[in-house]
C-alpha cells in the first residue's frame, strides 16, 4: 500500500468500538493523514467502497490501548452510531470489519487440537498445524412480526430493561441445527409467547455484528394460544393496535422495518 | 432414562455414519434391546419424536472404534442414506444429531484461551474455565435457481466431477458477514458464473447437515452477462432448457426443489 492512496480506514478497539472523522464518519484518506502512532500499524484490506480499498486494524480488547491515543482530530464511537446516523454503507462495512476482527480474537486456538491458529494468507481463516481450518462463524438468526387483525405482537426484553420507558419489538431468535427458518419461526414465537403462527412470509435480511448474527425477518399471522410470557427473555408482551404503538426500535434495523411494513395499508 | 423407556437411538461414528435398524431406520427401541456392548454408553437425550425422545452418541472418529461392533441386526450407514430412503424425519433428525456430534469435536478447546472446554448442563454448549463459551455453528448458504425465459442455468462442480456422467445442480455458496442474502446471491451467482441477476425471491430453506450448513433457496432472473466460469469450483456451467435437463440432485434435496418449482407451469 502507498502512503498517498485514498482509502477507508477501519480502526477498531474495546467493544464495537470505531474511530470516526469529524464529521461522524469512517477516515478517508491517504495513510500518511492518519495519526502518526498509528502509521506504523499492520492493516489488513477486505473489501472495496466506491473503488477505493477498505483497510482494517484490530487495536484489541483492552482499555489502555487506545486511551490517549486520540491524537488526530475524531473519536471511538459506537460501532451502531454509524446505523443511528443513517450512513447505511459505512455501517454495512463496518460491521464487516467488526466481524472479521471478532472472527481473529475468537479463534486464536484450534477448537479440535488446541494449538495456536494463524491466519490464512488471502482468505479470512485460521488455521493451525494439523491443517484444521476455521471461517468467520455467522449466526443465522429469525425475527418476525406476528400479526392479529390490526394488532401486532410486541415483547419486552429482559436486556436493557428501562421500567419507565420500556422499548417493545418483534420477537427474535436463533436458528437450531436440524431445522428450517419457517420451523425456527413458530418455535421461536411458541417458546416466547406461547402464540402459535401460521402464513409465515419471508421479507428480507440483514447483517447484524454484535457480535455475528445474521437476521433473517419474517411477516406471520396469529392462529392461536394465550401470551404465556418465557420469563427469561420477556419482561412483558402483547398485542399492541398497529396505530397505538408503544416505543419501538429506531429506523436501519430490521425490527423497524417489519413494524413499519405490517403498519401499510394492505 | 429407565430400561424399558421406548427411545429413539442415533449412534454415529465415522464421517456421518450412522446405525440403522434391519428396516434401514433410526433403531426405536428400549435401552435393553440395544447391542449389548452399547449399553453402558453415556447417551444425550437432544430431542422428542412422536413425544419418544432421541438418544444421541458419537463413537468418534476412529474406523477401529465401531468396525467389529456390529452384534444387533443392523447396518452402519451414511447418513444421507435416510434422505434418499425418502425417511424426512429421520433423516431431519440424525442431521440434528450429526451437526451436535460435531460441534462437540469441533469445540474440545477455546478458541480464545486454548484451554479445554467441557458441555455445560442442560444447554447446547461448550465452556471453558474462564467462561467462554461456543455454540453449535451453522453456516448459512443460498442456493439459487436462475432463469432466463425457458432455460435454467445449471453449473457441474469439480468436486464429485464424473466425466462420463456429469451431475448438473443450480448455483450456491456461503453467506459473508457483512452481506444480506440477496446481495449474497448476487455476488456468487456473478463470481462463480459471470451472469448478473435481478427480482430474486426466497422460495425456502433446509438444513443441510455436511457439516452445518443451513441452505436458504432462491429464484432469480437473468439479467445480463455471459458465462464465464469460476474454474477452482465449476468444470461446467450452461443454460438448459427446463424440458431437457441433464442429470440433476436427486429429490429430498433443495436444490431438486428449487429446480422442479421452476418446471412448474408459470
Amino acid at each position: 500500500m502507498e502512503l498517498t492512496e485514498q482509502a477507508h480506514w477501519f480502526v477498531l478497539a474495546g467493544d464495537h468500538l470505531i474511530w470516526l472523522d469529524d464529521a461522524g464518519r469512517i477516515p478517508h484518506c491517504t495513510r500518511q493523514a492518519l495519526p502518526s502512532s498509528w502509521q506504523a500499524l499492520a492493516f489488513e484490506a477486505f473489501d472495496l467502497w466506491d473503488d477505493a480499498p477498505c483497510y482494517l486494524h484490530d487495536l484489541g480488547e483492552g482499555e489502555s490501548l487506545f486511551v490517549g491515543a486520540s491524537p488526530a482530530p475524531g473519536q471511538w464511537s459506537p460501532l451502531r452510531q454509524l446505523m443511528v446516523a443513517g450512513d447505511e454503507e459505512g455501517f454495512r462495512l463496518g460491521g464487516r470489519a467488526w466481524q472479521l476482527a471478532t472472527f481473529r480474537r475468537s479463534h486464536k486456538f484450534c477448537g479440535e487440537c488446541g494449538a495456536p491458529m494463524t491466519p490464512k494468507r488471502g482468505e479470512w481463516a485460521q488455521g493451525c498445524h494439523q491443517g484444521h481450518m476455521a471461517y468467520p462463524r455467522i449466526s443465522p438468526c429469525i425475527i418476525v412480526a406476528v400479526r392479529r387483525g390490526s394488532q401486532l405482537l410486541l415483547g419486552a426484553h429482559r436486556r436493557h430493561y428501562q421500567a419507565d420507558d420500556p422499548m417493545f419489538t418483534v420477537l427474535a431468535g436463533f436458528v437450531e441445527a436440524g431445522e428450517n427458518l419457517e420451523q425456527c419461526v413458530a418455535r421461536e414465537v411458541f417458546e416466547e409467547s406461547g402464540i402459535r403462527v401460521g402464513n409465515i412470509r419471508y421479507v428480507g435480511s440483514q447483517p447484524w455484528p454484535f457480535p455475528h448474527s445474521l437476521m433473517m425477518g419474517f411477516i406471520a399471522e396469529y392462529q392461536g394460544g394465550e401470551i404465556r410470557l418465557q420469563e427469561e427473555e420477556l419482561v412483558a408482551a402483547d398485542f399492541f393496535e398497529l396505530d397505538a404503538l408503544p416505543r419501538i426500535p429506531p429506523h436501519g434495523t430490521i425490527a423497524r422495518r417489519l413494524i413499519e411494513l405490517c403498519r401499510e395499508p394492505l
